[in-house]
């Protein structure tokens, strides 16, 4: 009846789903390339773990290939692969050299040759070629900073100042067919929105790129207006998209690993987005309703909670979410909740989350710690250290947002 | 496909259900009373309905009886059975004499015979027979209410110096069978706290009362001290015990209900106690994982929620829930949200809760508001009245807690 050895099982199980590793490997399992020339395209802070996967999987199948990642991200050499260094979060000339070296490489491609596209988080600023000559592109950006754009409104206007952004680099592929596979750090995977979609047809529109210039009253010059009178593809004929390691499929592995170890599994959310003391105390009702259950149970929630700072203490969501559960399970006999980052960090601390379990609350009494008060406090980290109730992994090498689950054994 | 009207036949149907006349009337369904006399004694806010419904299916079997409820909660006379009204929430004079009325009724009655004991909420302060003058009780209370003693410690002491408190009354009623009917008001159930259970085996004992005086140093006099010698009945051999209309029974009737009209329902929990946006907001991430689903589903709640006012506008629990889902749930087709709390009132309004579904939002935005920026002002009714979001069913003449569930239909 070891719950808190089945949480490390599930945690372990479902961060190796989640890497990009296993996520690229999964996502190429049933693909068919056409006959013609396999050219790798990987962007983002991922992009040479999911290339390095791509390279063991296809090996000599890759005719040629270039990963563009942040600086100190790429881990060695790979064939037939070039591998770049740039600018992240702020695009700089490398961002802009390379990307121009990864045009150069899909074009005047043949309708049989294949584009496999890998893009992760980060790619907006790794993976740029700028319409517009790089002082105008500074200034714009500070206006749409100051004049409190929101993000789909700076998208708007950035996907028609850029030569690969909205769906026009899977248009400098044609006629190749661009398989796209997409390593999902954004809840809800709005493929528009990943490296603002290099290789996704783009719902925006010159009307609205226009709207929002006139409601911000942005000086644009008149190469700027030039580029906004241009629509954006709008539809993509030779693009195949497959999002993976997305938090979705974080919450579906820990949901296998759960029925692996005899519970019933039902996943709640994939986008949850609550308080997150408040999502834990929620867990902690659904605990009491089946403490009575004859059947081993899981509750899975995947998503992204926010915490409300109060207090001075040290803490992350997941553990705020894991403690907020604790009243709520408080006595309860095998039955505990655990919370964590799929990246290995929760908030300002060297923990990845938290576990609780139905004597947690007495464990604080007995160090002389009130749950209530902690919370309070934001505290959990400390509060939780007291009760071993830290879960440590150590930098996972993904980063699907958080997985957090009510376990009941019988 | 009409959402609201499905949700206004799960409102009506579980409020059915939840009230004193039905669920009475569902406890004493395949109950066999014995063959010697049957003595009704009903105390609580809702104790003339309760007799009501008992007299109702029983006519002449009940051989006396009495009723004491709280001033002008009775509803006229019922065949064979006393109607006392009294002080309530501070008992009074004719608290004091209809417990002694009651005390006479069961008493002397042969091991054949039956007490039907129906019990609802306020029973702690109409039914009450205190063991020491009553001056002597006013200073104990004022004692205890300035000391800080929580609820649990000021009944460990309270059924101590009472008559009929902690199962004492059913002491009284010995070699009789009691057969109890609790219509319970509070989360959880718990049985010892409902009207100070007289008819429920007590945990507490001397040494715990002992502690509690001198933990908050109480000064106690000799009367007093001699009560707190005294153990209450740990253990009851003549009782039978039955909750009914509980906030469980509730949830029970409303997936019933939901699976008559098609709805595969699921209660998550009967002890909610979150804050009620964040509740909505987990909600909303519900409904947006099952989406896609092919079947219709209904996720049911039951329990009461807590707002944090931070905003100067109105609303209730129930209706912030509701509003807290409207965003979660924008723009997904026939998907529901409602929540009302079961006696029909919510917070200081009119309304007995809130109704959003997936174009809750657009018709915010389409009156000039905003959601968030209402749930900050805790604005919910002004809101919700303008989209005719609000519910109303008039008082009920139950009070169970809260009903929160999230329709999908397909």
């Amino acid at each position: 009846m070891n719950l808190r050895n089945d949480a490390q099982q599930i945690i372990d199980s479902t961060i190796q789903a989640a890497l990009p590793d296993t996520a690229v490997k999964k996502a190429l399992e049933d693909t068919n390339f056409s006959e013609g020339r396999l050219i790798l395209v990987s962007i983002g802070k991922a992009a040479w773990s999911m290339a390095k996967a791509a390279s063991d999987l296809l090996g000599e199948r890759i005719n040629d290939g270039i990963v563009i990642t942040k600086y100190d991200h790429s881990m060695g050499d790979l064939p037939h692969i070039r591998i770049f260094e740039a600018g992240h979060p702020v695009p700089d000339r490398n961002s802009f050299a390379a990307t121009e070296q990864a045009i150069q490489l899909v074009t005047g491609l043949s309708a049989n040759d294949n584009v496999l596209f890998l893009i992760s988080g980060g790619g907006s600023a790794l993976f740029e070629k700028p319409l517009i000559p790089e002082d105008m592109l500074e200034d714009l950006t500070k206006q749409l900073l100051a004049c409190g754009a929101d993000i789909v409104e700076m998208n708007t206007i950035r996907k028609r100042i850029s030569a690969v952004k909205g769906g026009k680099f899977a248009k400098l592929c044609e006629p190749a067919q661009v398989f796209s596979v997409v390593l999902s750090d954004i809840i809800g995977d709005p493929l528009d929105m990943i490296a603002s979609g290099p290789a996704y047809p783009d719902g925006s529109t010159c009307q609205q790129a226009w709207d929002i210039v006139n409601k911000y009253k942005l000086t644009v010059s008149e190469e700027i207006e030039a580029l906004l009178n241009i629509e954006t593809p709008s539809t993509l004929t030779n693009v195949t998209t497959k999002v993976t390691g997305s938090v979705t499929q974080l919450c579906v592995a820990a949901e296998k690993k759960c029925r692996e170890l005899g519970y019933e599994p039902m996943i709640l959310t994939a986008s949850l987005n609550c308080q997150a003391r408040e999502a834990g105390s929620f867990l902690g009702s659904i605990a009491k309703y089946y403490s009575n259950t004859d059947k081993s149970l899981a509750f899975i929630l995947g998503g992204e909670t926010v915490v409300h700072l109060k207090g001075k203490g040290l803490g992350g969501r997941n553990q705020e979410l894991a403690l907020g559960s604790a009243i709520g399970i408080a006595g309860l006999e095998n039955t505990a909740v655990f919370s964590i980052g799929s990246d290995g960090t929760d908030g300002p601390t060297d923990a990845a989350g938290g576990y609780v379990d139905g004597n947690t609350v007495k464990a604080f009494s007995d160090h002389g710690m009130d749950v209530f008060k902690v919370l309070e406090e934001n505290d959990a980290y400390h509060g939780l250290k007291a009760c071993d109730g830290l879960i440590f992994t150590g930098p996972t090498g993904t980063n699907v947002n958080d997985l957090s689950v009510l376990l009941i054994k019988r």
